[in-house]
């Protein structure tokens, strides 16, 4: 990986281990950015959040950032009054070695729920995070929110605004606790376009929609979850007509959607991406409840790792989604092989060449409804063996 | 085994190998009634459904059953018209061997769908079924109604009316598919007592409710999910007033319930029998959400079968149930051990104590919101790795 292309002018990056993680891996990381960023964030809708959500969700208001502190191994989740203090000083140390206002500071943290923060460690490692600092820090950082990931998370893109090129980077971390349902990871994305935040906060929630809205590991919600979009316009090209918002929001829906897929790949024991898409259903609400339940049914997840083109599984779950549906006029494709015509299995032969799409790592399960326009897809992993490991031994 | 204890008055039962199951184990079985019983049914709310929820469903109006036909290893679901005249002809086979009306046989398939099914087996072997029909026919029945069922699943309890003596008998099958949102599995329950159709239902219903919709496996509901209930009255214990349906009841939930039990605890790939019970909530019906959202987490289910005291997965999916809650107020229990205490860990020692609980085979999970009244409980059990490689060979 070159990591001197994962950079976004104007920022730094950087990642350290501070002793949260018991492996000695990268566990807190921060951003910088040199200038005070306009600042957008989408976060979990849990009714339980950690304390990085209360706070951040708090600071955001301002529409202003500066730098960003995450750190995996802990979640600082249900650690209460102690974890509060714990975040705050958290942005404290960096406010005060980066010399801003503690207000400027968001901070993330993911990892096991419940367990006091050793906050020591951290304040501990924030000036060596800081000397650490760097244009290029961007693999760095990305390795210090990771958790099971198996693979570090960025993405980088280009645009143009009135002959202005502007840079979009960004960062995520996923693995389990994954479903639609709000950003349900970490995601920091940079960028060197200046705009105003309220269009910012616009633009990263229209683009959280499409993206990760859209994929499911497991069906659970993380109480850690957030995505947030700085900006601090050192490029000079500037958001602000339709036309603007337009190229931008393109720009960024790409990154959202690139990292939502990448989070889906590195789902935990994942062997497969699959899109599950839905069409003619009576609305895009049916649509995606369709596509839902398909995406996060275990018995569908673990036929998909049995390589089983096991249809069945899949009509069934369409009938428990508690929309209208009519059995006898859905169909069913894995890419272009049509499975089932008029809710009836289209037989042996179709079901050897479902079996060839079933052993790619990436395909798509098209249902048709013909019932009506609505459409939506989901995208989604299968379920295979390793996931249980994963979880069964996540503490130990 | 004591097969002769499996009995019910006026009722004989049978099972037999008429080849649907691939290893040549029983996969077709018959329960007759000597008389007309009164019949009552619940069905699943799939919108999916098998040829034979759509005639039940039909033909149980009547209130009146002599005979059901039930076999496992092909659903005969997404089969069709052919389907349809296949789940008829299973019908028409037993009226003509038994010597009653077509509208008297009611029909139950499991196992996979979408695959037609080979009706002349069925034909073929339906008078080897009538002749095996006994008294003490009740573990062939049993076992002729797994699928991937490790234990077959029988009940018998006797009450009294009027010092007239009734007995229940209750069989199922589970495994997989199990959620609670109405019977997610096949249930056949005989009694000697005498019921009107419309009373019978309406007792089938409660003690379902209590039952079979508190129970989760995987979250998924199956196309052919039915509860039968036939009263023939041979007993001549009659069930009319207040007191003799508190008495016929108490005997159902319990045979219901026991059944529920069983079918959870044999569950796909399961090591592990959990109540998760909710109490304190705003209302039953946020008691119920949490308590589902809960047992049906696939995060809590791993850590239950990695033995792991991981008490966040579980204030996490409480905090997506999509009810309110504060996390700040919760407590949580393994069987009477405090792991935490208004939202936050009661520290190691507790958790030493809850990893002793999370060892045995059985226990209950309680959370106390300490919000209001409301409660509710529901039955699940672990996720282990033979539940996905169960799965993923399903069909092969």
């Amino acid at each position: 990986m070159k990591t001197e292309i994962y950079s976004c002018p104007g920022f730094t990056f950087s990642g350290c281990a501070s002793g949260l993680k018991k492996n000695g891996e990268n566990d807190l990381g921060l951003i910088y950015s040199e200038t005070e960023a306009s600042a957008a964030g989408v976060f979990t809708r849990n009714r339980v959040q950690a304390a990085s959500v209360k706070l951040d969700r708090e600071r955001i208001r301002s529409g202003k950032c500066q730098a960003i502190i995450a750190n995996s191994g802990n979640a600082n989740c249900c650690t209460g009054e102690q974890g509060e203090l714990d975040n705050l000083a958290m942005t404290r140390v960096v406010a005060s070695e980066m010399g801003i206002p503690e207000e400027m500071v968001l901070v993330a943290s993911t990892g096991v729920i419940g367990k006091p923060l050793p906050i020591q460690k951290v304040e501990r490692s924030v000036p060596e995070l800081v000397r650490l600092l760097s244009a290029n820090g961007m693999s760095a950082f990305a390795g210090a929110i990771m958790t099971t990931d198996t693979v570090p998370k960025i993405v980088i893109k280009k645009g143009e605004i009135h002959n202005t090129s502007f840079t979009i980077t960004g960062v995520a971390k996923g693995s389990g606790m994954i479903r639609p349902d709000m950003a349900t990871m970490l995601c920091f994305v940079c960028t060197d376009a200046a705009s105003d935040p309220k269009l910012l906060q616009e633009m990263l929630l229209k683009g959280v929609e499409k993206s990760f809205n859209r994929i499911t590991v497991d069906g659970d919600t993380s109480t850690n979850d957030m995505v947030l979009l700085l900006a601090n316009g050192v490029s000079g090209a500037v958001i602000q007509d339709h036309d603007q918002i337009a190229v931008f929001q393109n720009q960024l829906d790409q990154v959202l959607s690139d990292l939502a897929r990448m989070v889906v790949k590195d789902g935990e024991g994942a062997t497969k991406l699959v899109e599950v898409k839905v069409e003619g259903a009576k609305s895009d609400h049916d649509a995606r409840c369709i596509a839902e339940t398909i995406a996060q049914s275990n018995l569908v997840k673990t036929a998909l790792f049995g390589e089983d083109a096991n249809w069945g599984r899949i009509i069934a779950a369409a009938g428990r989604a508690g929309v209208d549906m009519i059995p006898e006029k859905m169909d069913i494709f894995f890419n272009d092989v049509c499975m089932v015509q008029n809710g009836i299995g289209c037989g042996p032969a179709a079901e050897i060449e479902a079996t060839k799409v079933l052993k790619k790592q990436e395909f798509v399960i098209q249902i048709r409804l013909n019932m009506g326009k609505g459409e939506s897809s989901v995208l989604t992993c299968d379920f295979s063996v390793d996931y249980v490991k994963i979880n069964a031994d996540y503490r130990s």
